[in-house]
């Protein structure tokens, strides 16, 4: 028994109620955000003690001896590519360490590629249309990226283990106009899904009709598990494997960032791939700069120390995130389960919880939840071009917000869900 | 009475007394270094109290009260765009802040307009051939640039006021793929020139045939006096007003860093323009990142407070700086006077002095030197294409070495000016 299996007066005997209910938000004007994924000020303090580092002149030298005050070090220092390489699950010699955002350097690798082609390539700036996949729900800042440069977007959906291989096979099968796919393979944003080991090796594996097509591989959330226990945690599948195996060993770049491990506006990012695309990468990167900032390389260097230090920082964000995630889920189940038409994921890492609305809903709900006072991830912008053909997807973050101010804001969420999907209903009888 | 005047067998015990000069450099088995423009440990140590700032979560909050730890602030913090607009002679609001490096900047705009035009023109990879203009000697690292993109790097005499301007005029005026001109307009490098009120003038008043002409002005140097009495400092035009007096109120980007200020590889760099320019940069600024590093730019607004206290920094740079410059000039004078064909610059700011050896002579002075110990900026990187038609410049840069080791790099290099011309002499005999 759903919504939809109710009569006249029984769908405006709830509005009614859901009209008072939404009248005591209002009352409280409410001024709430789960819009997008920033980490908590209580998340940024896990890392202050990192500030306190490097306050003497002695203590800003690198393992090698190099004074990280002065200019040069083009693909980083060594202690700040080992900690990255366990973000990017690779071996330190196959990284490079940029500046503090890792959307910066998939810009610049896309942009690369165009000005100049891949390892060779026909520039891609020199073909008539390029052509990108984007798996969706998506990050909506990795579409602007390929959309900017003119390149067609072309959603293809994301399943629960990744994106569907089927279609992906046959859109790259026979166009040498696409060029690229956008992949976060963990714990997604905004679903949170893992692509499994078939989708990963499928993925290297790929028949494309383009040789430079290229995997971009944005692995933020790699060690962002909401959970201690290994068995409740999601595992990956690296990418290069597949592509080594497959002869296709320059087809993925990986990139990754500490933005949600210490200071989100202050971190390090990092690019990983094989040795032919890092030579061409640190070639293109020397044109364009001296190096990284190599203090605050040092800085989360001695802060994260390696693998262990990471993992111990991720539980202690992971015990501020944990509550957020599982308040979603409670307050959604609570709430949404009886409506019908809406679906949600139940992720084990990230920062995003998928919410799929009834069908023709997303936009009014997220316009009147503003209306009330909370605001979401603008509706449709997990997909390319900010257009979800079935104005159904709302991405919640649930990262930022106090978790007393979490609660009301699902609360009016929900609530709003309920009004649109009711008011729906009634114009539509 | 030069070298040139001598006949042979003078000539001949120069050259044994020289050979034992070097034998006996060569003999303490020398590495020295007057090759890059990087600060001296002294000079990185005038910043050391800067790391010291924003230990507690506290002092990280913005004077708008803005967390600086999290995400956002495209344009850059106000306090930090205040003390960025001292360094680039603007207005605040015309300034964005971007990472460590300004060559970023630098290469970032010239991609930008490349890839999707400037302001509507149209984009720069649709001509068959872009053409710039790049005043020498000059800076590798801005020629570099502009050859990446593929664009033909014209040569122009710089002289003692700057470019030559009948040159430059002659240049642009009939050719729309003339799209731009590389500008250090104070302590040039490396002649260390300042551009004159005239040229500045008829730089933003030139006539281009290229209506998107763009005036890339490098301000490396604004505040890089080697002397603290007004009367000993070099004065710059601004060419904003030029430009917007021509009717060109696009005409001009403006870059600078506190590289040489603070902390060579990490301190902050900025952009500045007209209004317009700025919000195409800021459009374009926002596909590719959320943001620059707050925290940097905090701690430099906190350290360097406003143009008296830039000043005061600057202050403590030159003390370190004007020793080495002024044994520069002493040791060249003492040992080169008396030879012939060699000339060198006499700056009062910035980080290099050029020098001009014989013609025909610089390539084989830079390779004897380094077979002596010193290590020079390689002979013809002051042009394009590192192809300098008289093989005579050579950039001395002498912020590096410790006094002690510049003193002893400018005997070796003397000796080796003074023995490859006598060689080239003896051979033409």
């Amino acid at each position: 028994m759903t919504y939809a299996d109710l009569n006249r007066a029984e769908l405006t005997a709830l509005k009614v109620d859901l009209e008072e209910e939404l009248g005591r938000y209002r009352a409280r004007d409410l001024s709430l955000n789960m819009a997008r994924g920033k980490p908590s000020s209580e998340q940024l303090d896990l890392s202050i003690d990192m500030l306190k580092l490097l306050d003497t002149r002695e203590e800003c030298f690198s393992e090698t001896g190099l004074d990280c005050r002065n200019y040069g070090g083009l693909e980083g220092i060594d202690e700040a590519r080992r900690v990255m390489a366990v973000l990017l699950d690779d071996d330190m010699h196959n990284v490079v360490v940029g500046g503090n955002s890792s959307l910066t350097l998939m810009y610049n690798s896309v942009g690369r590629y165009y000005d100049f082609g891949a390892r060779g390539s026909k520039p891609w700036r020199k073909y008539d249309q390029i052509k990108w996949i984007c798996p969706v729900p998506g990050y909506d800042r990795h579409f602007a990226i390929t959309e900017y440069f003119g390149f067609e977007n072309i959603p293809v959906p994301l399943r629960e283990d990744g994106p569907d291989m089927d279609e992906v096979e046959r859109i790259v099968a026979s166009d040498d106009r696409v060029k690229g796919i956008w992949c976060v393979p963990k714990y997604s944003n905004p679903s949170g899904v893992t692509y499994s080991d078939e989708v990963v090796n499928r993925l290297g594996h790929l028949k494309c009709a383009a040789h430079d097509f290229r995997i971009f591989w944005d692995n933020a959330y790699s060690v962002h598990h909401l959970y201690d226990e290994p068995e409740k945690q999601d595992q990956l599948l690296d990418i290069s494997g597949p592509c080594h195996d497959s002869g296709n060993p320059n087809r993925y770049v990986k990139f990754a960032s500490t933005s949600k491990i210490t200071i989100a506006g202050a971190g390090i990012a990092a690019f990983a791939s094989s040795p032919d695309n890092v030579a061409e990468f640190k070639e293109r990167m020397g044109i364009a700069t001296i190096g990284g900032d190599k203090i605050n390389q040092l800085r989360h260097a001695r802060f994260l120390k390696d693998a262990d230090g990471v993992r111990a920082q991720m539980e202690k964000h992971a015990a501020l995130l944990r509550p957020k995630f599982e308040l979603v889920e409670r307050k959604l189940s609570d709430n949404l389960t009886g409506v019908g038409g809406c679906t949600w994921t139940h992720p084990r890492g990230g920062y995003f919880v998928s919410f799929n609305a009834p069908e023709g809903t997303a936009k009014r709900i997220v316009q009147l939840a503003k209306q009330e006072g909370v605001v979401l991830t603008d509706a449709g912008s997990t997909w390319p071009g900010g257009n979800d053909p079935y104005d159904s997807n709302i991405r919640i973050a649930p990262s930022l917000p106090p978790i007393e101010e979490l609660d009301v804001a699902l609360d009016v969420f929900c609530a709003c869900v309920k009004m649109v999907y009711i008011s729906k209903l009634l114009e539509e009888r």
